[in-house]
């Protein structure tokens, strides 16, 4: 498929090879990271800086998809699951592709919520407020034209959490700011672990490896 | 799971079996329909006589999903796509389930799409939009809590089709209408016709059977 030259998410699909979730497990805390001998060889340098950040700050490489966080955020944690190749809209995406988004919108949901929320005295999953949006044409509010699922928490009014603007709670239509870099990667590097966590958890509780199929995605890099 | 028990979305899954979309294709006009043995014996009733619209006008029955009309839809042909279990958030969903809903949101996007703005002369997909909606927590918007998917259609402003209300266009704040009946049948039947042809569609193009798994479901309707 054609690929609209100055599409942005597009940009960072090239620069960013699959890469398993569980490479950005803590390389002693965890024996199962032993059973990943995929993970890229650890020299000096750390898991994350196998990760090119420098186009978003990605959570997710996988074949058929990306999320990284939205760089102008409606809350604090507001992520984007893009797919790797160039769909306009979601009714473009096939069957094999659209399952893979339907698998990781649950994961990414725990994974963003116990980032954000989960952290405190107290935290509960019934305290978890979140939206997933996916826009698709003008008269929807789509503004870049690649199918794009957003993941907003949706914090606390005046929870201190770093969402001060009346605005937020407002449908779609909060003020947005720019995400600041550092902060960002700060914040994406905590993602990736928690999911390198989830992607562990998933394994045990349900049987699911979500590591799996990375080999393809390796193969395909040459392509990239 | 325990399912609270004035859940309207339990409801309706406790009232409508599972029954493959190819159910709704034309008896006559399509010989693919002989390959499914499984239809409802065909006396003098029509196919659409085999679902219970007592409680909802349903798109869509499988082992694991619903989809039928918002009865207070945003725009027309506003439609839900719900878990057929009862889980109040989507990170509670695993990923079985979550695949299945990837899987159904594109479909359902093209059948409602192609249905709502398909029929005219110079229809074209680009001329398509729509959001696809999932709501997690009061914070977010949530009303039922039991998972569910809108997709709303955002038809053209002031194009009679149905919505000439200025609020349409305001992302997920639209004033919403109870759904006449009669109408939502209406509607409701035709996209049933048009989810069978998209299935049929999305074998040929793609070779994926979306019929497939209903044979489990039936075993289960036991269990309903």
């Amino acid at each position: 498929m054609d690929t609209p030259s100055p599409c942005p998410f597009c940009t960072i699909a090239h620069t960013s090879p699959p890469l398993p979730p569980t490479t950005f497990l803590p390389q002693n805390s965890d024996p199962k990271n032993a059973s990943h001998p995929a993970t890229p060889a650890t020299t000096t340098t750390s898991p994350h800086s196998a990760l090119d950040t420098r186009t978003a700050h990605l959570i997710l490489s996988t074949p058929s998809l990306l999320a990284f966080l939205d760089i102008m955020p409606l809350t604090r944690g507001h992520l984007l699951l893009v797919t790797r190749e160039h769909y306009e809209k979601l009714g473009d995406v096939g069957v094999g592709v659209s399952r893979e988004i339907g698998q990781w919108l649950p994961v990414l949901s725990r994974v963003v919520m116990r980032t954000l929320f989960g952290k405190g005295a107290g935290a509960d999953a019934a305290d978890w407020h979140w939206n997933v949006v996916q826009n698709n044409g003008v008269r929807a509010a789509q503004q870049v034209p690649h199918v794009h699922f957003h993941v907003i928490p949706r914090p606390e009014y005046s929870s201190g959490s770093g969402v001060g603007r009346p605005s937020f709670v407002m449908f779609g239509r909060g003020q947005r700011e720019e995400l600041d870099e550092e902060e960002g990667e700060a914040l994406a590097r905590a993602l990736r672990g928690e999911l390198a966590r989830e992607v562990v958890h998933v394994r045990e509780v349900e049987g699911v490896d979500l590591d799996v199929g990375f080999g393809v995605g390796r193969e395909r890099r040459g392509k990239l």
